[in-house]
């Protein structure tokens, strides 16, 4: 469908050096993106053929760029067409209805924009049992996509009960509307604790995802294909962020970018991160890329409480973009649907593996990437390198390049965030969330070069608010 | 190495119907081999290559048959040659030592033999990793082999202070003896939680293997390839049903078998599984193939306390032999050294694999492989069809022949055990493990034609020689 030019790193699925650099500069950047319509403001002014990295056959060179294959050859578009929408709205009503909760919302909007291309709606059976053992799906061609979260629909017996052996059934939003049919669809035994062991590698109590989704859900999981009958909105300011892959890849071609590297976070962008994105950058244009595209993918699904709310990050991260720490020229900020399960190097996998449908062939991969404290032991659930290890050994990423996090702290000579020099440990420092977070809600300043003023005033505005609101219930709890 | 001819089946990894048959008949075929030594009776008094099944192209028929490849091409033996044992031994001995638990042996001669080929010792953090989260080993050609279990060596901190930084350490069985060599060694974090949950689905408390073996075990575990300084041998009157994959092969090989089909039991063989292997045996043989030959293959390593102990179901096998259930000219009895872990589909992957590393190209699945009762709570630990279900979708098990368990009963009409007829359900006696102990504890007999009655006295002995040892003890606990 695009422009794939591989990038063969032989058993290293790394870095490499030197690729033979290619002599056509790329001009006429596009304009900013961050601000209302991330897509709207950009002029393509030229309509040349998207340039391309001279490979040398004889040294095994080819290189991966964009826009990468998406699993299973193409993308998944599962929203009904504008014509057949009154007629499927119609069978809608006829059938026994599902209910939806918020973040079953969530996983509908992700499958029908073709995120977990190739699956085609809630898992069955087959699809979960290779999902939960082998994080990864056999197509029919043989070879293997990566899977690594079940993607999958919780039923109570008595929802099983109404739907007897109706061979499809619609599916109602947590606001009552008809938001899509499940067609041949199959009810299997929801095991919890299995699905639990095998997804986050521990069963002990206090898991977000766990006590938010799964704990409550039924007892049986309803499998099937999706067709979902009109786009998945939220109306709450930020739907212009959600940019489908279809769009994502349309507008990466339109910038005529050669790479694009993926940035997943939920958390606020200090300078740190900056820096390590600008870096990746720099090596990627050392590498002969001519015009690589970061792709800073905030997730915007369910998160843990006492994370940063999405719309909070959104503006937070579009002051990094205004204050000039990130380019913009080179930068598409959007939202990424999915819930957050914090399962480490299961999820990891599944936040990599989406960025492969929206046409990026570069992932960065963080320390403890979707980790977090052992919700009852004083550790990290996760050994924090196991993210990394196994994100490069996953089957079916083999052909993203996976670029591993260089740990950046605050240079306290300097005055600001730096690659971590071991030879002079003791000048650096590391702030982490929780010394960030208290930093801003005591309203001192983090030190001079640590985060953009802009973004650090939305931080500081939040957790002021939060605690007026934490005030204001405070009594009323009392009182009650 | 050998004879290797597909049965290409598409997307069924099951039995297809009539494939083309054979014109040559098999002759001459071999003695028993059910006695002393199992592989010494055999006579083979032709030297004719092996038949092979003819195959009709333009019909996609490539018939899977003996012998199947070994994961990742050749056999691995990790028995250092007797030539190099001296030297080898007196390296060991100025090496820091490693103590093996029991079940640690079992392992070292599971890896020695090539069981687990491709893999040459205990797996380092990438295959540990691996085998943890897909269930399978990317090799060098960039394919996949099977391998589902973590099969790992656990250290505590104090032999992980005591190795230092030596590249290699020596091992040392449970009695002393020096066993092998441990090299280019990588020590990782032994995370239990981690390991139980993602092998066993849960970490409730009473799985066997977790109390015996991983419960008890060190913090650290240690990597590195084998070079093992004699052949494993237990001196317990049943090495010669030890039979290493390359002398099941050699074996497999002389008899010309073109079907190898193998049994994974740790239980007493009743009239049932005979019926069902003999059942497997009728359909081979409609399919064309000659000479299927059955490797009737029981668990030798570590089993819980309740299962029937090898020496009497070795006992118990060869009176099934003996009574003509099965036929000793078509079957081969040997130990499959391997210890339990009861961990249901996940291990079942290990049981199939190990057998293709055997010659076994056709592998019969039950109802529940490698399951048991959830060890806290009222039900199977596994759902009894995704042992079967998994297998069937494993990475790197494309190669091997899944034939599914075709569920037999106590017919008693018939008054024989005959294939369960749901139309005639009322009429059929399941009798299950719990029932047939409580038969032979009580010495009261099953139904005619349950089991053969050399068989069955084998195991009343047992459950009375087992009913005498607790009177014998029980007095001596109360006094304690």
């Amino acid at each position: 469908m695009s422009l794939t030019i591989k990038l063969h790193i032989s058993t290293s699925p790394n870095f490499i050096s030197q690729p033979k650099i290619h002599q056509n500069p790329t001009k006429d950047l596009p304009k900013y993106i961050y601000q209302t319509n991330p897509l709207r403001p950009i002029f393509v002014r030229h309509q040349r053929k998207m340039s391309s990295i001279s490979t040398t056959s004889n040294q095994n060179w080819i290189i991966k760029s964009s826009l990468i294959d998406p699993d299973g050859g193409s993308l998944v578009d599962l929203v009904v067409p504008q014509n057949e929408r009154n007629f499927k709205i119609s069978e809608a009503e006829s059938l026994p209805k599902v209910g939806l909760t918020k973040i079953d919302l969530e996983w509908v909007h992700v499958l029908s924009e073709g995120w977990a291309s190739p699956l085609k709606g809630f898992m069955r059976e087959n699809e979960y049992l290779q999902s939960l053992h082998f994080n990864s799906l056999r197509i029919q061609d043989g070879s293997f996509v990566n899977m690594s979260l079940p993607i999958v629909l919780a039923i109570d017996d008595q929802t099983k009960m109404q739907i007897g052996s109706s061979p499809n059934v619609a599916l109602v939003g947590p606001n009552g509307d008809l938001v899509a049919i499940l067609r041949s669809i199959e009810i299997y035994k929801h095991n919890k604790e299995e699905r639990v062991a095998r997804t986050w590698g521990t069963t002990a109590p206090g898991l977000p995802y766990v006590e938010q989704v799964i704990t409550p859900a039924g007892n049986w999981l309803i499998g099937g294909e999706l067709e979902v009958l009109t786009e998945i909105k939220y109306n709450d300011g930020l739907d212009h962020y959600r940019i489908s892959p279809k769009e994502l890849r349309n507008e990466f071609d339109r910038r005529e970018a050669d790479a694009v590297f993926a940035f997943q976070l939920r958390n606020p962008v200090h300078n740190g991160h900056a820096l390590l994105m600008n870096d990746t950058r720099k090596r990627l244009l050392d590498m002969g890329y001519k015009n690589p595209i970061l792709l800073l993918h905030p997730l915007g699904g369910f998160t843990k409480a006492d994370d940063v709310p999405l719309d909070v990050r959104m503006e937070q991260h579009s002051k990094v973009l205004e204050d000039g720490i990130l380019d913009p020229q080179t930068t598409v900020v959007a939202i990424f649907p999915s819930p957050m399960h914090y399962a480490g190097p299961t999820e990891v996998q599944w936040h990599a593996k989406a960025r492969i449908n929206a046409g990026a062939n570069f992932y960065i991969v963080g320390r403890d990437p979707a980790g977090m404290g052992h919700p009852t032991e004083k550790r990290d659930l996760y050994d924090p390198d196991h993210g990394k290890k196994v994100l490069s050994m996953a089957p079916g990423l083999e052909k993203l390049n996976i670029l591993p996090f260089r740990v950046a702290a605050y240079d306290t000579v300097a005055k600001k965030m730096a690659f971590f020099d071991p030879s002079r440990a003791k000048e650096f420092l590391f702030i982490s969330g929780t010394k960030m977070r208290t930093y801003a809600r005591s309203g001192e300043n983090p030190p001079d070069g640590f985060m953009c003023p802009g973004g650090w005033k939305v931080l500081v505005n939040y957790y002021a608010s939060l605690q007026e609101e934490e005030e204001t219930k405070q009594p009323a709890t009392v009182s009650s």
